[in-house]
Formats: C-alpha cells, sequence, structure tokens
C-alpha cells in the first residue's frame, strides 16, 4: 500500500505546485517553449494515478480498470475536499485528445482480439444469447430512463438502453480462466456470444449516435424513419465495406510492411489503418471506435490468413505498450467527468440502482437463448452481467454528444451509469464464481 | 516505387477531402462528436508520408530521417503549385504536441542507448575529440551567422553557433557498420566522442536556450554575466541532480515495477519518469528534452546494473513502437516548416552554404584531440560530421523560442539550417566510406 500510495502522491504534489505556475506561464507565453510542460505533467499525475488504482484494485481481486476508475472519481471531485488540484485536467484539450487516442486503440485492440472466423462460427447457441442480450437490457434501460427522467427526449431514453446493452467479456474471462471453467460448454457461448455482443454493441452505438447527431442538425426533428435507417444502412455498410476493402487491401500493405526496410513498418501500418478507418467513421456520422474495431477485426483476418510471421499476435504485442499509455488516460478522465456532487439528490442513487437491476436482469433473459439441454443458464446469464469498458464508452459517448448545445446525458445521467458499470463489474466474479463452482 | 508513392498518394488525397469538411464541422460544433476525425486524418496523412520518403531514401541507401525531413517540405510547400492542401498541417496544435511528444521520446531513447558508464570509459582522446568537436564550429557558426545576419542580436549567432555543435552519431555508425570498420580505433573514438558530443550538446543547448528565455522575460537584457552564469549553474546541476536522485530512486521504482499486477507496468513507469524530467526540465527553464535525455541515461543506468531481466535493451523495445508514431510526426513537420520561398533570395542560399562549410570544417578541427599517432584523423573528423536529427532539434528551438514576439531563427535562418543538416547528413555517407576503405 505505502509503496504504492506514497510516489501517487509525490507526483500529484509535483503536479500541483509545476501544473499552476506553468499554466500561466503558457497563457502568457512568456516561456517561449509553448507550454508542454503542463501536458506532460497532467499525463504523468494521471498515469501515477491509473496505475496506482489499478495495482490497489488488482491486490484486492477486482479489474484494474474499475481502480482506474476510481482513481480518476477521486482526482475529479478534490475540490469536495476544499482542495482545487486537478479541476485543469478536465478542460485540457491535449489530455482529451489523448484520451480519444486512448479509446480508439482499445477498441482496435477489441478488433484484433475478435477475429471474423470466430465471429462466424460461434454457433447459433452464442448468437440467439447475444442478440437477446442486446435487445432486452435496450428495451428495460428504455423503460428505466423514460421513469427517472420523464421530461427527457425519446432519444435520451434510447441511449440509456444502449448503455445497458454492452457486455465487456474480459472480467468473466478472467474468472473463468481463475476458477479452471474455461472449457466448459457455458464459458464457450458466454465467450462467443460476448464476441457477437461487440459487434450489435458497436453498431447499435452507430446506429443512436448517428440519429442523435442528425437530430442536431435538425435532419431528424420529427420522429421520421427514413433518417434512421438511412444510418442503421451506413452503419452496416460501413463495417461490410470496410471489412470487405480491408481483405483485399491489407495483405498487400502488411506484404509491403513485411518487406519494408524502414523500422517500425507493421505497427504504424497498422496504425495508419486503424486512424483512417477511425476517422471515416466519424467523417461520416458514425462513431470514431466503430472504424478502429473495425480495422482491427479486419487486420486481425488478414495477417493470420496471409503471412503467419506477421500474425496478429505480434500486432497487438506492437499495440499493448501504446496502448498502456494511453487507455488509462481515457478511464481516469472518464472517471474525473463523474460529479460527486449529483448523489446528493436521492434520486440519481435510485436511478443508478434502477439501471444496475435492469442491467443484470436484462441479460438473464439471454439464457433463453441456449438451445442445448442441462446447461446452467444461470451461469451463462450472470457471465454476460458486467459492462465494464465498453459500458463506459457508451456512457462518455452520451455525456459528450450534444442536441442543440445541451448533453444527451446530463452530469445526474453520466454518474448514474458510471455507478451501474460499477456494480455490474464489481458483482459478477463472486457470482459466477459462486454458481460455476457449484456447478462442478 | 510504384508501391510506395501510390497508397501514399491516396491517402492524403483522402486526407484532403475529408479534412476540410470534418474541421468545418468540428469549428461549428454541429457533429458533437468533438472533431478528432480531422486530427486522426492529419496523422495518418503524416505517417504515411514519413513512411513512403523514409523507404524510399533507404532504398537510395540514404538515412531515413531526411526522407521524413524530404516529404515534410514537400508537403510544406504544396502551395507554391497552388494546391493549399497541407496548411492546415502548420497550425494543428495536437498535431504540434505530437511532435513535441515524438522529439522528448526520441532523445530519451538517445538517452537510454547511451550509458553513464560508457561516458566515463571514452577515454581522453575520445573527450578532446569531442570538446574540441563542440567548441570550433559553435566559434564558426558564430561568425558566420555575424557575417549574413548583421542586424542580429547576439544571441542570434549564439543560438546558429550551437545548432553546428551536435553530432549525430547514428549515420556514422550505420556506415562504420556496412563497412565493417566498427572494431577500429578510429571508429571507437568517433562513437565515443559522439556520446560525449551529445552530452555536451544538450548543455549548450539548455544554456543558449535558457539565455534566450531570460532575455525574453526582461532577465537579462543587457549582457551581464550572472543570469548566464546563473543558467549554466542550473543546466549542470539538473542533469547532475536528476542523475544522482535517479540512481537512488530508479531502481526501486523498477523494482516495483518489476514485481507489479498491472499490466504494462514496465513501460509505463519509464515514461512517467522522462514526461517529468522532461516537465521539470522545461518547468526550470532548460529545454524538455534536457530532461528526457537526462531521464534515459538513468534508467539505462539503473535497468542494467541492479535488474538484468529488465535490462535497457527490454526498455528500448517496449518505447520503440511508440516512438516509431510519433518520432516520424516531428521531422515531418520539421520539414513542413521549411518554407522554400526563402530560397528565391540570394543570399539565405549562401547563407547556407557557408554554415555547411562551418559545420564540416569545424569538425574537422577535432582531430587535433586525437593523441595516438597513426591514426586516420581526417576519418575521424568526417565521422563527426553528420548533425542529422540532433541538429534539426537544434534549429527547431531556434525557431520556436521568441524574444519580445520574435522568433530567434527567423523563417529564412531555419530554412537555412534545415539544409545545413541535409548537406552534412548527405555528405558524410560516401565521404567515410572511401576514407576509411582507402585505409584498409
Amino acid at each position: 500500500m505505502k509503496r504504492i500510495l506514497l510516489p501517487a502522491i509525490t507526483v500529484c504534489l509535483i503536479w500541483g505546485v509545476f501544473s499552476g505556475p506553468v499554466s500561466g506561464a503558457e497563457a502568457g507565453e512568456s516561456g517561449g517553449h509553448g507550454g508542454i510542460a503542463s501536458f506532460l505533467f497532467a499525463l504523468a499525475a494521471i498515469l501515477v494515478a491509473a496505475k496506482a488504482g489499478g495495482e490497489l484494485f488488482e491486490r484486492m481481486h477486482q479489474p484494474a480498470v474499475l481502480g482506474e476508475l476510481v482513481v480518476g472519481v477521486i482526482l475529479g471531485n478534490f475540490s469536495l475536499l476544499g482542495v482545487h488540484l486537478f479541476e485543469g485536467l478536465r478542460t485540457m484539450p491535449d489530455i482529451h485528445t489523448a484520451a480519444e487516442i486512448g479509446v480508439i486503440l482499445l477498441l482496435f485492440e477489441v478488433g484484433l482480439e475478435s477475429n471474423l472466423h470466430g465471429l462466424l462460427a460461434v454457433g447459433l447457441s452464442a448468437t440467439l444469447v447475444a442478440v437477446l442480450g442486446v435487445i432486452a437490457p435496450v428495451i428495460l434501460g428504455y423503460f428505466v430512463s423514460m421513469w427517472f427522467l420523464p421530461e427527457a427526449q425519446w432519444y435520451v431514453h434510447l441511449f440509456a438502453g444502449a448503455t445497458l446493452a454492452a457486455t465487456s467479456v474480459g472480467i468473466t474471462a478472467r474468472v473463468l480462466k481463475d476458477i479452471r471453467r474455461m472449457e466448459t460448454k457455458e464459458a464457450r457461448i458466454i465467450l462467443g456470444a460476448a464476441v457477437v455482443d461487440d459487434v450489435l454493441g458497436l453498431i447499435i452505438l452507430a446506429v443512436v449516435s448517428g440519429i442523435v447527431s442528425s437530430i442536431d442538425q435538425g435532419r431528424a426533428a420529427d420522429v421520421s424513419w427514413m433518417p434512421v435507417l438511412w444510418i442503421i444502412v451506413k452503419a452496416v455498410a460501413f463495417l461490410v465495406g470496410a471489412i470487405l476493402i480491408g481483405r483485399l487491401l491489407a495483405g498487400r500493405v502488411i506484404h509491403f510492411g513485411a518487406h519494408a526496410r524502414v523500422s517500425g513498418m507493421p505497427v504504424v501500418l497498422s496504425l495508419i489503418y486503424c486512424f483512417l478507418l477511425a476517422g471515416l467513421a466519424e467523417a461520416i456520422g458514425l462513431a470514431a471506435i466503430v472504424g478502429a474495431f473495425a480495422a482491427g477485426l479486419v487486420l486481425d483476418e488478414t495477417s493470420y490468413r496471409a503471412y503467419p510471421q506477421m500474425q496478429a499476435r505480434r500486432i497487438e504485442e506492437l499495440i499493448a505498450p501504446i496502448s498502456s499509455i494511453f487507455v488509462p488516460v481515457f478511464f481516469v478522465l472518464m472517471g474525473i467527468r463523474v460529479d460527486l456532487n449529483s448523489f446528493s439528490s436521492l434520486s440519481v442513487l435510485e436511478f443508478a440502482a434502477a439501471l444496475s437491476l435492469a442491467a443484470i436482469v436484462g441479460k438473464q433473459i439471454c439464457s433463453l437463448g441456449i438451445l442445448e439441454k442441462g446447461l446452467n443458464r444461470l451461469a451463462v446469464g450472470v457471465g454476460m452481467i458486467p459492462r465494464g469498458e465498453v459500458g463506459l464508452i457508451f456512457a462518455s459517448m452520451g455525456a459528450r454528444q450534444t442536441v442543440a448545445g445541451v448533453a444527451v446525458f446530463s452530469s445526474e445521467t453520466y454518474s448514474a451509469m458510471v455507478v451501474m458499470v460499477m456494480v455490474t463489474t464489481l458483482a459478477t466474479p463472486p457470482l459466477l464464481k459462486y454458481l460455476m463452482a457449484k456447478d462442478r
């Protein structure tokens, strides 16, 4: 504990001492150095905080990502103690860009991990589980949001429902590995369904955020179905097109990269591909992360097939150091955005509880999709509960997107969503361990 | 050729088509996505251009870094053809931050490569060669700058001299390796001197840019020696202090990192250290890269000693993918800053030629420092000629630092400096090959 907290506090103090005067100097441009110092200190402070939080949570047998989030909540709410140290982080544009790169890299990695082949081979049960596990929470989330936010527009409820749809399989996979149940049929259904879930979730996100964009631009102010259909077509066409064109091109590009004389070609080429598709997705009104995911999916596929020496594992290893710098920035910033003040009203806590309940119950419905008999349906349903990083990404999109200058998720709604993510993620490991161990 | 140029042109066109409308949307904030798309496209375009240029130059047996620079010059001067495509890159703040991170990572890597032990063991000849090889070009550069810029202040001449001081040993080492002369005494003197040269160069840079800063803040408007002395003390104290404190702390931090449960700890910890020292250096009025270099020097030292399993080679390998993304951004941006219009005046070309001559002659004086007899002094002098990336860093600092709002290096001076870097870097390989092969 002391080993983790002491250096963390030291660095945060260094940041506090130097960031103030430096950003002042930057504003006055007196230094002439361009003011990179405040960015460097902020980045270092965020990384120290993230790793300290992650390490603490890992040692408590909890997922590191929750530690990064909690540390962010603490940093962001220091002002409650009368200490106004870290508020600058909320509005530092370079840190926001770093966080966005982080989430793009994260989804790129998710895409690299889930390959197309596996996606087509998960079987009917896993597909049904995934589809039900997406539809049920969306509907439940829609009605919970309607109940607690009666004044809000329909697209707010839709976004809330979409946030409940995502599954983060990393936590479940970790638990199953720990208790040595990876080879069970239940585990295979959960993992297969989670991959389908990723794709469905991203299509839903693309559609929902596309709808919000076009409402904001006044193109779909009345609930006409044409623009919505157009966005669905766009999202599906983008994913399919990216994969088809990518399969044609990526092989050649990788071939070129493998024979290049300049160093670092493989990692640079795969990130160029990721950045281009992410930018393209955003430019056509989808979300950047959808493009990053598609890029990962394609690179995984082609590299496995054509160049065994350049297989995905290697690309992932090359991306890992880069993402280990940028991804924590995203999660800490997500935590910083949580305003603990919003929990002073009881209704926000009730909203969070209802959302958590909807998230848990909604995923239980998915076990109806299991066609085989004699399986532990409850365990499958519980395995699909954690929302983890995927839920946070959805929530952050909701907090960032605006209609007529008003964020889709208010500060209260965002805070309630983060609580939902934390509850579902924390609840799963003990429940799953109990259910799967009992099963033996 | 076709394989390199075709995709490069495609991506640049994509950038051209999408960056315009996207940045428009960003300005109006209509999309609500935060406008990461234009940054992603710009980054992708820069990386494609950098790797295409680097690959072309490597195939022509020239250093890749020159290719990245030349590609930058081409992108930055597209407007001469009436095509106003890439001007946005010059002023995009996120791209500038990425470039700064790139140069910080580059110097961190240089620090990692040159260890303290080697630094203390290079012997008297190498040290003398390095000291003479720094002093002579500074003096020659000062007078060349005085001759061509009679109106300019003394600190401009000093900065010009400092830019001539740097040696980039990478190119020489590569040539010596190619012609299998790495084991000669000449090679060992060159490589040893280059390491000392790096440290001396950075101290000079720290001092010169510190002087300019304090002149800008009105603290040393008259040429009094106290502030100059103070900066020298600060620079030396910073380097020595960073190394001493770092040796005390870094071992424990690395020990902690090696035993952490969270993934990515070694790379994150070493970059936190790098960012903190870089920020600290800048905050006390030195340059961020001085701190990054010191951080690399310390990490190399401690990791080699205490933890053979965590040796520097591994840290360098982990940093490599990150720097392969950011470092090219720096060099392309350096090229973009070169205004080919400035060469329309003959005097800029003459200035560039005189600087190149001073840079080459200045380094020949260093061979007087060789104490051993019977060595090929000319070969040692030629081996020290290339300025490469280190010279570019100095030139870019000069272009960025301002006194009373006026850049130390005007656009013309900066362009002349870039030409000097290119001439010295291009001239070395054939000369050195001829001299060392003749020697056999």
